[in-house]
């Protein structure tokens, strides 16, 4: 359809679900860039590792973890402004000046891909398909924000790290016999980071939260018993 | 470059910078859509008028005014994810479910400009720079979103009440020889709702701010007179 697209058939099946074999190797971001030879690096972070990243000139794709994006405003205080997981990009916020930057925190182990910001609009000149799901993806970025703003929305601890805990079982939980499980181990002093709190208080939430039954923990990860009885402790606070 | 943008030339300069004229004839969206001879309606919002929107299929194009964005659970309560003003973008928010919908409210009387969804991505197919400056766009929703979780990160009212008044000064004010005067009048009770508080709190930190003389009313809009004491008033909380 376009004659700078040289192989636009071959990337159609890109995007199409594939969650079966190797991980990296049916990532529909780095599908497109190996085929059509784009140049990325990957960077592997541990737990705690933090990216800093000042210039909207990159993007970042989080191929597998979980980071806590913040806003650092410079000699004053943080703003976290996000948690990205897998399948999640970051970087492609605009900057204003100089009197802050962004950083992202790694939360679990984590593989990120970093690329050029205008390697990928060339792509998306390029390919249609690309195009296509680079668009949808920047949609799907906006409702991420937006399901973040229904956390921090709430000014009681106790309804923010309600809504965190059944953000996460949504979106990073599997279901076990008695609930649904988190993916991943988290600790007291991350969840008050993303909330906005201190690891205090998170502690002193958690407890009632497991002495009322409403969560338990299992293998160092946490279970929701019930989505409906742990959002109505919400609708009390 | 494309065979199927008829006019491709034509339309790279309606994505460049405009600002004299009739409003309605150097907006880009309505530019283009003139120009491509694509269907489209227009709503006139006046003041408390709210449009309903549970459909994913349709973006709305705030052509000129302000209107607050809320996710109204069902039968339990009212989530603010955002305010947006003239530029911005609404409709494109994922449907997970029929327990809640969305709505918008002009806080102002407002102008929108509503098109299928589909016709967008049609559109960004067959004209490259459309496709460039939608996707600039959607970059832009991402980071207003992250603005409006920088005011609601605060659990203090008055922090989050400061916050909003710095933004709305950055990006809805005018500068006068006192300070930066906001380009239209606000309720308490907008305010209030807004940043997730109620009149009589808003009134009373508004009352306090004014006595401090961080703001002032003339013609019934606020002027900050200085957004550093203001934001230093959001870090003495």
């Amino acid at each position: 359809m376009t004659k700078n697209c040289l192989n636009q058939e071959n990337c159609i099946p890109i995007f199409s679900e594939n969650s079966s074999g190797d991980f990296f190797s049916c990532n529909p971001w780095l599908l497109f860039f190996n085929r059509n030879k784009i140049n990325y690096q990957i960077f592997s972070l541990k737990k705690n590792d933090t990216l800093l990243f000042n210039s909207s000139s990159r993007l970042y794709i989080i191929l597998i973890g979980s980071l806590i994006i913040t806003k650092v405003l410079r000699n004053t205080h943080k703003v976290t402004l996000n948690l990205l997981t897998t399948g999640d990009t970051f970087g492609q916020i605009e900057l204003v000046d100089d009197n802050f930057y962004y950083e992202a925190e790694a939360i679990d182990k984590t593989e990120v891909a970093c690329i050029n910001y205008t390697t990928i609009i060339k792509a998306c000149s390029n390919c249609a398909p690309f195009n296509l799901f680079f668009v949808n993806h920047l949609v799907f970025c906006s409702a991420k924000a937006y399901h973040f703003i229904e956390i921090i929305s709430h000014k009681s601890i106790t309804s923010r790290l309600a809504s965190l805990l059944l953000l996460l079982a949504e979106q990073n939980g599997t279901q076990v016999n008695n609930g649904i499980m988190l993916n991943f181990t988290i600790t007291h002093k991350i969840l008050a980071q993303i909330i906005g709190s201190n690891r205090v208080s998170v502690t002193r939430i958690l407890a009632n939260l497991l002495k009322t039954k409403l969560i338990s923990i299992q293998k160092k990860r946490i279970i929701v018993h019930s989505p409906v009885l742990l959002s109505q402790r919400i609708l009390n606070q």
